[in-house]
């Protein structure tokens, strides 16, 4: 099975991960209370409480397909591989959301995958 | 705690269900062969396989609060209700939908919270 | 193959017409320029022109049912029977729009296929 | 100029008052602390700060418009309203929320349209 | 008049064919049903039926401008080229697209009309 | 306060104004009497009118955000820019649309602050 290879690609999530991350620092900076406490209510939501940290991640991935949205798949995809989902587990969780969303989804699997494959040679960068 | 109980809203719930019947036999009747697959496909979808049946209702109540559809609540909810989610998990499942979608989503929390009421009071009449 | 029949139900496409002509009626009177000239615009958009108004009328439902509009996917329906699609061309169109759109297009295809058993009725009240 | 009279409608904006209080209230006695808190920052986002609450409103209820939802354009209408927008004014707003969203916004201008009569009639009952 | 013509957009669609060309084939090889089902049922919805080939690639056009997906719309533009629409049937097409879905359709027109130049150039590339 | 400033986002302003500028030209060459009315109704909806420009703008920029939507974000922005809105204004808008939109407003929020920053910087070019 081929997987997405090329390099232009391969940087991408690190480019996205330090732009999150810059932009993210730069809208707290400036200080709006309600922004402040939103930032802060969209991290504790996807902490363990009824559900598990898990769960809400899947949960967080399918609300992001369906919404389309690929910066938001890349973020819940990141922590879904890392809280140990596999391939065949989060595949299942993707056909839910190309079930309900239909196929104006498709582009947005294509980037979730070729995400996940990235994520899984960053796993293994032997592989 | 006070539930919602007005007879009128008590009935909803068994209409919803004997429309969606009638209407989702009346379709198949009409022998369109995609869309008959189509249904078929979106069934199958819930059904076990890499991830559990349960997940993946709770996968759909989420994606149809994002996506702002009654119907779809209803139908998710009816089932994670039958597949034994307890109200907290539910509710910490809505409130993932509600940080993802946003005040948008707060009619259809309305929606949603009634409907799991009518579903515990069909579950325990003396309640 | 039964359909729709029950007498509410037969009243709602009279309804929604009535509804929709005083109310447009009342939007026009309270002389906006720029809402006159939009709906003046809508109305033409499905006027004959390099395409013919039956291809822009089923054009206007499939997008109508994607973006999930009752009211819409009504208003276009009527006219796609009007202009003398069949049954099964319409199915073929909403077929389209359930893959591009997904399940949750499902609550507005039941919508859709009742009101036109409701407007096929109506053409022909002694079937 | 008619404005919308029906009593049936008339008692519209009274139903929706009390069964979004009932349900608010219902919602967060299930003491989810994330929806609490949401609910929380939901209203203080439209306090006065670097604008004025009356313009937020306004914005409210644009985003509500151009996002089709009616609970949503009910409850911002009737605040902006109170605050003291002109017809005219709500109008000229309206119109954007019409541009940006397209005809698919109209049905939801009917309702809002109809929603500010029903408040005219309220400030006026003699009118 | 003027067309699209600097060399980094002359390879857009060619790199956009084979991105999809090689995830598609990555996504087919994970090999999950439901995912292998959905994307057989969603070539075969465009197949000739009551409607022919050649309508409801227009329909999946005009559905793909209104969900705002640049993707799914260089997609069906592709087909609705191959398959003998002129530029005046696409713009009429493209204007119901519009009209229903508002002015944030606009960047979306942007990027139809000029893949539509690319594959005018792609034809007669002597032009 | 750090801001973003690498170059290669610093010209994507410009980049972004000069396509539109391209393809807007291209569009209304094409002379199809509709979407040339619609480009027309389009500007002249943020026009003076009951609501002055300034505050229609910054509906604009809100609507804008809770479609989603990074060129209008771009446009409206550039715009409540040079009508004189302060970023505390602007970000207390930015906020309505992120409580109304949820986080899967965020990555747009992330774009419209970049984009903020970079129009200061235009305004400012030695700071």
């Amino acid at each position: 099975m081929e997987k997405a290879k090329d390099t232009t690609s391969c940087d991408r999530l690190a480019a996205f991960e330090s732009y999150r991350a810059r932009m993210n620092q730069r809208i707290l900076a400036a200080d709006h209370l309600g922004i402040k406490r939103f930032f802060h209510l969209d991290e504790t939501a996807y902490c363990d409480g009824a559900l598990d940290r898990k769960t809400k991640e899947l949960l967080g991935l399918v609300a992001s397909m369906v919404l389309r949205c690929n910066d938001c798949i890349d973020y819940h995809l990141i922590n879904c591989v890392r809280l140990g989902f596999s391939d065949e587990e989060l595949f299942d969780a993707m056909n839910v959301a190309l079930i309900v969303g239909g196929s104006i989804v498709i582009p947005h699997l294509r980037h979730a995958v070729e995400t996940l494959d990235l994520l899984r040679t960053r796993e293994n960068p032997t592989e």
